[in-house]
């Protein structure tokens, strides 16, 4: 057996499946899960399509792990990311909080920190950019999925200094927003229909431009879709100038084991329950536009199997071990 | 008993609703409804949730009637069409057949012309925009689906001469890709994911920029997602200078009875079954873009509800009456 | 303008329908719509597909109404209607509290009653079997929407004393669970699956036995389907002799204008947003049972539309007005 | 690497989920994969889903395999199956061809067989009831999809001779009707609806009683619900007499690796694209009827895992291997 990892947070989507996959993961050992109000129940009985048999433990700071994942809420986060940080435990934290590298952007759009010293202090976990130093790293900060998409479908053209205007038009599904019951994830507020939200002013924007850099702007608009879990993102991109965009993918993913470069516009189920981000390219001729679609499942590739594959790396296993 | 009506091509969707609303016209009567391979079955076995009790007729070219609603494939529905306008029927032809006003435009996007000396001699059946032209018109082009929804959500710009630059990233529900099974159709194939198709490339784009008018092009790109019916376009604008948008909408909009200007971003069962158009203005502050977000029916607003408002209107009729 | 009517409670999925229905009645006024926590804002506001203008207010006792639709949860519904019945007011109760004849049966099913006085003065809702008692009634116990179903498909069988053994096996789409978010109406709880819930338990086990007569004892489960509405019950019976069945059918139902006999097994979606309920009678040879199916929109003939049909019995209107 | 696999008919659902499984195998090797319209394209140009990137080949006879998975439909399968069952290749099959031990009653359900020297020369291949039998088996004829669920769900009570009446509602995703187009699985027929269909005459009917043995008639209607893939059995019986079901449950399943006894309903969800049949027990205080609920993956226990399960057993693996 391998490192013992915890994940904290696993009564949610998130954490559920980091908990799977670390569960049935052949090297590491899930040692601890964790949950506040689901505490005391076993996550096979909280999550009826895990088969994890591991009870729920509240935290309390003081478990002996190599590393955790922790998969809270922003804010909450923060400070148990700290701590844990702190005692020297590897921490993969599936929340925004630290994935803005300037503080004042967080509170921008967030509010006040809750660990502002370490803002900063994290790796941005997307392997495909930050391999090294995640493999170096003490904190990961694991991408949004929104991000996960929309970056690895920008990064070759931002990277060669092609992106001068860009619209993402982002459909996810519902498993995006969280396992809390509300209104608007009700089965009939969300089946047969297509719903924009957050419209100018989705949290996952600033992320997306801090890892495209330069100075673009982005327009990045999401809709709600009836689909369990899934996410495209339609990205519409004015370049700065004529370029050969097809081989400015082959060179950044041909051998990339998780992104897939494909010809037809690729749809959610293909990368469903996977860590593949599955990405097209195609040319307006009519408009000179370039436009690229790439889709991932979010809780996977955007959120908990890119976790597993930052630990992997994290603890020099091979990257794609268990997914 | 007002003006006898025939609907030809009523076993597909967009026929079915057009009986179906015409069967329960407080005026019209619905006299015949024709079909090919369906001819001699009753409407509501076709379409269980029909009930019209009409048998499908194969059509000869003889039925006696005030007004048709021809719902043929394009292509199919050109020499139909011609031959019940030379001999005095009026027409609501739901094909794309009439709808572009230049002969080589047509040619471009769908190939040879069935009656290419009808061309440009329809009405574009868009009441919002062409109320008083519809009302005497012998053939009235229905809209298509996207370009309905996306026409009425820009056109409010465009007449202000404010599009400097449009990207249209739209939705749309399973029925608007018409009723013949195919791989692409089955259940199997549309659960659960979100599809781009005809990137580039869709029929729609010519119409949409034919009635946008100047020489705005625009980049339109379709969507199939997980829903029976519906469609929502996002629309992404760059304008030419600083206007009062809702001012120029609500001067547009205010007195139409199917148009609604909505605060928060629509959700496509709110139109459901219904002739309504709800728009949703947004303005993007850190880029500067305009966004308007456009939800209707495809097979109502979009297709066949309309296709009875013009006829309404082409009779003398309140534009509302059975809708 | 004819009698005054309020919605109690149409903020919920039924009494929003109710409202809906009751603001496009040609003949009733809606002249109230009430409810507690979304008080204050307007039905459109709540409902994005209602297009009902009225704010809804808070009840206080103290509505000059003709009648009165009581869309509350069993239990808050029996005070409410008894001071409404008390000074006058008829009502259409949509909850269970006045369904069940017996206090005994209620008690043991739901709990404590809140005003059995008028336990046993209300006249359960079914046109098709009390439409003489229901013209004259001062409170009308509208059924619930299983029972519904299930005592249309059954009542022809059990009026003939041929029903010796039943079970019944019901699919529910997910807004006969009320409008309230919980985990279990999550969309991510209910997509891509199909749960039985309640087995051997559901509440309106009681109400289908009463209103079947004799002494039959049923086997009622149901199962929540990945449907918004709609329902479907599947009843197996062995009858007591053999019969011929569809004379049974087509003696009952032959002049009822919302029941529909049908050949084909029906489909939920046949009959949605309709007051109609679809049957289909099978024998099946190799074992001598009798199959009965019937459909129905659960927020429709199920609930609301149903009581907009009892409305129109109580005031002397055409029973289908509005429907 | 192991015994070299064909997959024949791999362009279907179940064909393409046994390559996925076997080509990610640790042990077998997937040698061939076959398809008639198909060929020549690769699989994973066909199923987006699959990442298996061999050549779909037409088959002639000649493949040099240690085994086959013959996923053909009826009819089609059977000369197949024999010509290799013949020349030594141990095969799996998929269709119904094989699992009806007596000529008559295959005959009577589809028609002529195109082999019957070989009936009743297979292993019905259902692991959990002749285990010792799939492993010495040339010919294993893998179970249906309904009969899998509804004998796994039932054999605890039959084997004890507890069957007095057996009525089986089932439940099933669409994939279980097969990928070729038809009206009856485009997605607007299927969305939002639930339909019965082969009331009294699905041919997997003769098939569960012959597994259930003794002379019970089961009562056996099969619905399709809006899901991709999925089974759910819902299953009434009367017993002959009183007994410890519980009992006789664990005795049977306690130590079967992909049989799960749990005791709330369980949800198709739960065992989707897994090997798992989970199944609850639920006496019926009332009618003291026992009620069982079982659930699968009709693609995967229902059909393709178990082919696995079966190629695993009948090559001396551990049964789960792959799994």
């Amino acid at each position: 057996m391998g490192e013992r990892i915890a994940v904290l947070g696993a009564a949610g989507y998130a954490g559920a499946v980091a908990a799977a996959l670390l569960h049935r993961h052949p090297h590491f050992e899930l040692a601890h899960v964790t949950a506040r109000s689901d505490a005391g129940a076993r996550l096979d009985a909280v999550h009826p399509r895990s088969r994890v048999p591991l009870v729920l433990e509240e935290y309390d700071g003081g478990l002996d792990v190599d590393a955790a994942v922790v998969a809270y809420p922003h804010g909450a986060a923060a400070p148990v990311v700290a701590e844990l940080v702190e005692r020297g435990v590897r921490v993969v934290d599936l929340s925004a909080d630290f994935r803005l590298r300037e503080l004042a952007t967080y509170e921008e759009w967030y509010g006040e920190h809750g660990a502002p010293e370490w803002v900063g202090g994290a790796v941005y976990g997307l392997p495909e950019l930050h391999r090294d130093a995640i493999a170096g790293a003490q904190l990961v900060a694991n991408p949004g999925c929104y991000p996960t998409a929309a970056i690895l479908a920008l990064a070759p053209l931002a990277r060669a200094g092609l992106l001068a205007d860009v619209v993402i038009d982002a459909k996810s599904g519902v498993s995006g927003a969280g396992r809390e019951p509300t209104h608007g994830k009700h089965f009939v507020s969300v089946d047969e229909t297509v719903t924009p939200y957050k419209v100018g002013r989705h949290r996952h924007t600033p992320e997306i431009e801090q890892e495209l850099g330069g100075d673009v702007r982005i327009t990045f608009t999401p809709h709600l879709v009836p689909v369990a879990h899934g996410e495209l993102v339609s990205c519409y991109v004015t370049t700065t100038r004529a370029a050969d965009v097809a081989a400015l993918y082959a060179e950044a993913y041909d051998g990339e084991p998780w992104v897939e470069v494909v010809a037809g516009p690729p749809g959610m189920q293909e990368v469903r329950e996977t860590n593949f981000c599955r990405i097209s390219l195609h040319g307006d001729e009519r408009t000179g536009r370039t436009i690229v679609f790439a889709t991932i499942d979010n809780l996977w590739k955007g959120t908990s199997s890119q976790a597993v594959q930052n630990l992997n790396l994290m603890f020099g296993r091979d990257e794609s071990e268990g997914l």
